[in-house]
């Protein structure tokens, strides 16, 4: 039984990347079970429950040597802990590669398209598997989901494309609705506490050259896509103590939360001390102000955040 | 233009793969342009002049941040020296994943099929493109190389499928009779001086875990597939000298070199000093006797001799 999972802090397209891949892989011959890494965000739930599938269960750890499929994700950072005692099989991802190697061939699927769950239903086309209404609303979900219904700048025509296939076998008549019900859904944030909030949608990158260790920095970065950023922004106070608290307790060099608003597409970067200032102003020109960064429409940590920070930290040769 | 090539020393596989990609791109709308990363081997001159194709030409340097295509590799230590410099935007691979990283989301296709060609075919159908018949018999040529016509372990089901809906495109009525031309024209070695013959089909290997630099070792690993080893090995003494020159040359831990005799299916190693032997006598159990050790039917490189090795030198936790 291969375990299939997504990143830690998991979204929707990890979770339902998760899910729809154990089951093409199982429908194709390779018996796989999909798990998660972390405890859901507030969308996943809704559209687990619109799709009538129970939330994969949680996977702490698995003893060296386990064969496993990795979905939504491919660097060490973001997955279980003793990834590079595990055999990876396979990859299927939309990301950036970053520190995975394989210590045989193996089979990895990376597009650099808005969502894992876009490369998911081509698989379901070149293995000529009809897919199942489940599945669709799960694919259809993740990639409304990464792509902010087509907000992001990470969206490629693919991605659309998906959702028009997608739409009429998963039951869905009015796409608009349903994203905007799964915005809400992920909106509805109630009284969680400030720590939760910032771990929710958070990534920890090593940014810099490995080849010369003095140049390499681990940065965490964490957004909170949400319809109602006001309410975010109003518990300024303790989602900061929340990042100290995270610089220390991970050992970064500096700590980002980007809480963008979903329907005006605007990202407003909490930030903790001179040190994130510094790198804020000298990356993207964007100045702060009462602990707050005006970072624009840059509403795509993956395709505007990273890789301006990845530049910023390799030292030019 | 996006540059497409394989692997320095390059192999049928690795011309033949970037000739293919090179026109498929093209065909989907990515102006693209094979090129070889070294000198041809003996098998690869035939399989051209058979196909009425000219050699790629040759590629020494690109400037840093051009995108490139890689075919048939991915590890630095197998591509242009400064690979770490350039934007990798596509792979289309059939090995381990080394030490790839890319800064932005790529196309990244690897499969564990036992030759970069059977996955172009697929490419091929995905885009429901037909196969010119010139594509058709670089890429069967390919899958015979790589497999020594299905002999090789790496072999898969995939392979041989490849090659049989790809010999009436190419018009090769007798895959068994062009493959023992191929196979000839490999082995006639002639007065090639024995620095070449060792460098023919040779890669440099990392060995041991990155984290614990001290536990890295760094092995060249040559193989000379014949259907004529006693030429080979009459030349022991020769290629001997060969193999110490590189390993002072290319500051090397251990230098190995294979003798495959393609149609016994059998692997005759030379063994330059007692490093090299103590390690194929605990990777292997295999004794060293006049300079050679029997690895007995451990014909690939890449599925026998690679994954022990490493397994061998990465340092148990």
């Amino acid at each position: 039984m291969l375990p299939v999972f997504g990143h830690t802090n998991p979204d929707t397209d990890a979770i339902a990347s998760a899910l729809v891949y154990a089951r093409l892989l199982t429908r194709q011959g390779v018996e796989a079970q999909a798990y998660r890494l972390g405890e859901l965000n507030f969308e996943t739930p809704y559209v687990l429950r619109e799709a009538g599938v129970a939330a994969p269960e949680l996977l702490t750890d698995l003893p060296a040597g386990t064969a496993v499929a990795l979905v939504d994700h491919n660097e060490s950072a973001q997955s279980l802990a003793n990834l590079s005692e595990l055999t990876v099989t396979r990859v299927v991802d939309h990301h950036k590669l970053g520190d995975l190697t394989t210590a045989q061939p193996a089979y990895l699927r990376f597009e650099p398209v808005g969502c894992t769950a876009t490369i998911l239903l081509a698989l379901h086309r070149e293995a000529g598997l009809t897919v199942e209404p489940v599945d669709a609303r799960l694919m259809l979900s993740a990639v409304l989901s990464d792509t902010l219904h087509f907000r992001s700048p990470t969206t490629t025509p693919r991605d659309r494309e998906a959702v028009e296939v997608l739409a009429p076998v998963a039951g869905i008549a009015d796409v608009e609705a349903y994203a905007l019900a799964m915005f809400a859904a992920k909106s509805d944030l109630g009284d969680t506490a400030a720590g939760t909030l910032l771990r929710m949608d958070y990534k920890v990158f090593p940014f810099g050259d490995p080849a010369t260790p003095q140049s390499v920095q681990t940065w965490g970065l964490g957004v909170i896509e949400t319809t109602n950023p006001g309410y975010v922004l109003g518990r300024q106070t303790e989602l900061l103590e929340a990042m100290d608290h995270a610089r220390a307790e991970d050992g970064l060099n500096g700590v980002l939360l980007s809480v963008v608003d979903i329907l005006r597409e605007h990202n407003t970067t909490l930030v903790l001390s001179a040190t994130e200032e510094k790198v804020l102003r000298e990356t993207f020109g964007a100045g702060t102000q009462g602990g707050r960064a005006d970072l624009g429409n840059r509403i795509s940590r993956k395709k505007q955040i990273v890789p301006a920070l990845e530049a910023y930290f390799t030292p030019q040769s």
